[in-house]
């Protein structure tokens, strides 16, 4: 092995294991966040892992914690679980939320602890943003009023029906009002994610995650080919 | 509510229940498959959760379970964790086999009896699928030798390297070569799965899940800008 093999091997090896030139972007002095994600019986799963997956990237200015209204196991919609680190009652402080939406979207807005919970922490926090459905938890837990923000384009009607305080918008991959984010359907959580890197982290760093992850990241909020009625497909 | 708006809003429900028209295709009498998805610590958190977004939404004629060493929590590369319901040695009949990558796979290979288990459980199956640098597991366990592969672009030239009896293809999204489909790197497990969805479970369901999910699925399987040197992105 010759030394440029060499050299092309550590990099390969380095950037592997998660040490992406990304982070040597950012100083150690500069602001580091630490991200609350509300999990709950039948989540969607990729509304939560596709962004984690891009934030789980970040590296050491980004903390990643898992908040339920009980720590411990949770089954998503398809029923592969994850692990709450934290109760609603036991969570540290914040700097950012993230809420996904599923079928299990319904049961969290009846409960009155955990919207109370999320009321509170959503006032301490930079960014409330919310995959799919995930909206309407916060549109219901009135987060959004005054806001633009969308929502997964099934049920669009439904849901912006329900929140009428928030300028819904139809055509939208996601919503970036300042602080709130909200994306459209599941997939759309990535792409989302990737964009509030870039705003917290810079582009280098979102484009070089999308990049390692072999990611194609539709850059252009406006991109929603979902948003127009369902032909043939 | 009119008799219209009625019909719309009960058709929504459905379909955000999961009750896809997509599961009205296929008969009960049809071949049901038990997906067993390959955990350990360090995996790639989207190598596993991007596709079980989609195979979790295929319905009652796939079910998942997670298997790993021992069951129980296990932490991917990204530190959110999953949970394996078995271990490999009470692991129950599997149709399919499901292997990620990330950071521990290089811990896994050293693991006699966790490649043990998976050379024998792979003899038996109708299709082994890995995602990124899961394809090396699959090739240091001898089980892609005289196949056509592929793994993640960035670690390419070092997976191949140490395989040279499997053929390797380095433009490619995924290779389906029968009983072994290849994905390249991490979110390309997600178009794999579609494909895998499509031969199983026919086309109509493959686009009915990417649509619901909001997913733009690069079905073309040469598609692959990650496989030219990365330019100044």
């Amino acid at each position: 092995m010759n030394v440029v093999q060499r050299i092309i091997l550590i990099l390969a090896l380095a950037l592997s294991a998660g040490v992406t030139p990304a982070q040597g972007d950012t100083g150690n002095e500069e602001k580091t966040y630490r991200l609350g994600v509300v999990v709950f019986e039948g989540f969607e799963l990729l509304d939560i892992m596709g962004p984690l997956e891009m934030f789980g990237n970040v590296g050491k200015r980004l903390e990643i914690v898992m908040i339920a209204e009980k720590a411990g196991e949770v089954s998503s919609a398809q029923k592969v679980k994850t692990v709450a680190d934290y109760s609603f009652k036991n969570c540290p402080k914040l700097d950012l939320i993230l809420v996904p939406g599923g079928r299990g979207t319904g049961l969290f807005v009846k409960n009155e602890a955990s919207m109370k919970w999320l009321q509170q922490r959503s006032a301490e926090v930079d960014i409330v943003a919310s995959v799919c459905n995930g909206s309407d938890i916060l549109a219901q837990a009135g987060l959004l009023d005054g806001y633009d923000a969308t929502t997964n384009k099934m049920a669009f009607s439904l849901i912006s029906a329900r929140s009428p305080g928030v300028n819904w918008v139809r055509k939208a991959r996601w919503v970036d009002d300042g602080d709130r984010i909200t994306s459209s359907g599941v997939s759309a959580g990535i792409d989302m994610s990737l964009h509030v890197i870039e705003r917290l982290f810079g582009e280098k760093s979102a484009l070089m995650i999308a990049y390692r992850t072999e990611y194609e990241w539709h850059r252009d909020p406006n991109w929603d080919p979902f948003a127009e009625p369902r032909r043939n497909r």
